[in-house]
């Protein structure tokens, strides 16, 4: 595809996708995600130069949810620091994204780092490193974004930790196993914060565009080696949608990891990143509509990596 | 890589991971693969023109073991025909290649055809269509590849039949809930002997060529279409190499099917297949040297989906 | 209580229960027996000296079914022969009576000799021993009983085997352990015929008097040790009601073992035996009117282990 | 048995398992119960009428540890209140004493009231009856082995606190499926506390008289209706032994409650309580010279319920 026009691409597809924007479920185990209208639908593409196209509601903020899985890792790897691969692995994981089964099959390691148990101990690996995770993670953003107005949603995160027991559950557990290192609570609260956080597609899609760019950063200081930005994208694949990983490769064949607030990013190295939002969930917790927009948005450029 | 010597290359390589070869254990629950000399190792490349390059033991036979399963799916997508999935899914399955477990959870429904029970409703479905599915599965392999020598080895067909409870446990299991439609050991029987199967990297990388070709087999005819090619590379990325799906991925970021007569077929989309065999598995069944040499590859060329 | 009057207490258990008979479903898995009208209940009590009371359709013949693992249990032990712990546990299972995944976590040792896989075992110990162990059931019970009509139910068993993927896999499975040393069609096939026997709650009340006479039979000819009988009480107790042992000890408090007929057959140690049948079961597979009346015949009499 | 010698039947069991007495191993997970001399040993036996007989160390206090489950349970039934039974089952676990995988599967009711997961419900239970769980059982034993002394040994105490990780991940696992009600640390910390009582055998063997006494405390007042103590007895019988329930059944043929600390109290109904301790450790968990202990008293009185 020589020469993409990606506004009329992205009007398209919007335009395309329509019938199923507003169908699925919205997350009704966090009350505050269980209020959001699900008749909203955004995509943005940021290409490796900077450039940014959108369409539909892609500049409205939505809860970033388990999409920061992905920028904890990045961050964890930053430098090269491949340490965090001593304490969760990177298999598929076979099961809901919330399962203690697994985990205790395993051993306190977790199957892979887009799991919630992995994300805690990657929280913890940041918290030793960083001092403060969510902190690291909104520097990141805004700074990639350039957006400095990126910020949690209080409410979202008040929602969250008052039916935290999970996490807590979780974390209490990882550290039975001698696999969180810091303050038990303060870790699952850092983890529940930076799920909170809100972002709109734009700044979801330039934040990402490191994946796109073989681990340079906006302002081309490296992040990551090009080959450990090979080995993110290969985890996403394989581990990025919860149990529907097999099946979104199938479909989408493009790295991507999605979050129950609706948003999923989405890579096709080299040539650009995408995001789309729609708050409606299938019954694995992926977007319907931002599914099917990749779907669509692969179709039709021929972008896939396979 | 504007042009790639390849006969260097795969010299290179071999030279290279010479100290892993002869590591690993070989497979000693099929006594006839258990007697197998550790210490060999081949590499054949196969490009998109049908031109093949080659090192090492490549042109000795070894067993085709489960890489089967990888053509027994082709076969069964033929004319995009779709009505597989009905009867198999394609997400990882975080276990055990052969694991009961996870079937009796999922009612009967393997988790995608790479694992022994999706692999034997998939031969239930190839039986159905073209009667004998390892006559199918040979055909396709002696037209592909030119060698009409190919055929099953019947010591290592009878070595497995001596201990096929574990298979007949499988298909009687998935008979139970209606997933084997054909006669139970007649399957069972079919399933054994395409794994017996034996083949040289030659001739397994040029019969896989139509997953390079986006669907086009040696005499241009079309197999199956790009969507569907792109789709069967996605699941193998996913879910071709038993439970270190995610591992391959992360270290190789290649489409690949691992057997446990230690040879791999791995697929670089548009540009080439590449055939490893080296006896010697690591604890997940795939071959130390062979991932050696993936790994190596990928590295010297910068070929990666990601 | 001192003197119980049989024959009124009888009556008065079968009038009290009569709104739970017909209740609960009857097993539907098996043709045959998915044809039983499940308004029909018997009860039957034995006495150490060989006297019977019954009520109801206490002489009309039921499925055997899961009831016939006692008296295979039983004859694998018969001359205090212990060797059959070493291939079968005696834990309670806490999964469904046919499951396979346990089996598969514990290496293919089974549990207890009541889920199907540890039965499966004792009649491979019992074909060893006595080349037919559908024909040693058949002979038990036929002497204890003093009905040489006693046999199998031709429809039955042939219902049976239709359907029998299921047990077929497990024989093939536990082979695969080496846990099964005969021939497994015939091994799943005797199991088949020992659970399709006809039997009524008369003759099974006698038949299982020896359970509440230490250890001797009708003919005062010893089968067990008074030790091995309580143990066998034991593995009742805990092992005898599928996955609802534990509900039935506490509600009835008597060791006892049902089967998808309808039928249980309990035992009050040195008091007498009480065979019961209903047909319809409740969702764990125990006779609703059987456990009701077993209820009530411990609350009237005050007979129990605890 | 017409009259037992107590003190000679005594004497004569701690001869005969002598060389049992140090063998096993000490509780490691426990600092404090680590430090342990293994090479102890004791018992008694309480009578109806409140005599009590001893052997051995049994005046020396040891760990309660899990016994306490089957106080804070009878505490729970007192008055004969049910309620409990809705928010936790009575079925064996099938799986080891602490797993968080059966209650996942079983949406938060833990199979029955003597693993962990079930401990912790019944506590938070009592914490709403009584306030303090913790005191509810101290006054409890208190008051029936007549040592108003009995107490937490806060060593013990707090080494469980420091390695507490895995109970507060259970409790806020159960939290999360709504079936904690109180606030989750202060559960977590009774239920510790209330492990951690130090006890003698005469004072444990006094203290659970009421299941020998048909529910009648030392008092003659009514704890539980005789049929609710028959039920205790039947849910210790078949759960009490961690996953050794059946075996111990099987071999020693009472109802019993053991504890990591070394400690079995076992019961004949209508005829006396046991209580033994010795610190080595089976790998179930039980004491290995306590379970060889009961077994001679048995086979010595032949008392069992069977």
């Amino acid at each position: 595809m020589a020469a993409v026009d990606m506004d009329q691409l992205l009007a398209q597809i919007v335009a395309e996708i329509e019938p199923q924007i507003g169908t699925g479920s919205v997350a009704d185990y966090i009350p505050a995600l269980a209020a959001v209208d699900p008749a909203q639908f955004g995509i943005a593409v940021a290409l490796p130069n900077g450039e940014c196209y959108g369409a539909g509601d892609w500049t409205k903020p939505f809860s970033l949810q388990s999409i920061s899985k992905l920028f904890t890792l990045a961050l964890a790897l930053s430098g090269d620091d491949e340490s965090i691969w001593w304490r969760v692995g990177r298999e598929p994981s076979g099961n809901a994204f919330n399962s203690l089964v697994q985990l205790e099959y395993e051993n306190g390691v977790p199957r892979n780092p887009f799991i919630n148990a992995g994300a805690l101990v990657v929280t913890d690996h940041l918290a030793g490193v960083f001092g403060d995770a969510t902190k690291a993670v909104l520097d990141f953003l805004r700074t990639e974004s350039g957006n400095a107005e990126i910020d949690c949603d209080e409410e979202v995160a008040a929602s969250e930790e008052a039916h935290g027991d999970r996490n807590l559950a979780m974390a209490h557990f990882l550290a039975s196993y001698g696999n969180i290192h810091g303050d038990v609570r303060s870790i699952a609260d850092q983890y529940v914060r930076q799920c909170a956080i809100a972002i709109n597609c734009r700044d979801l899609a330039l934040a990402g565009l490191f994946l796109a760019r073989h681990g340079l950063r906006r302002d081309d200081t490296r992040m990551l080696s090009p080959s450990n930005t090979k080995r993110i994208n290969a985890v996403l694949l394989t581990c990025g949608m919860y149990d529907a990983a097999g099946e979104f490769a199938y479909r989408v064949g493009l790295p991507g990891k999605s979050g129950v607030g609706g948003g999923i990013l989405a890579v096709v190295p080299g040539r650009c990143t995408i995001a789309v939002w729609g708050p409606g969930l299938d019954r694995r917790g992926n977007s319907v509509a931002g599914v099917a927009a990749l779907d669509r948005f692969t179709e039709l450029t021929g972008w896939s990596v396979f």
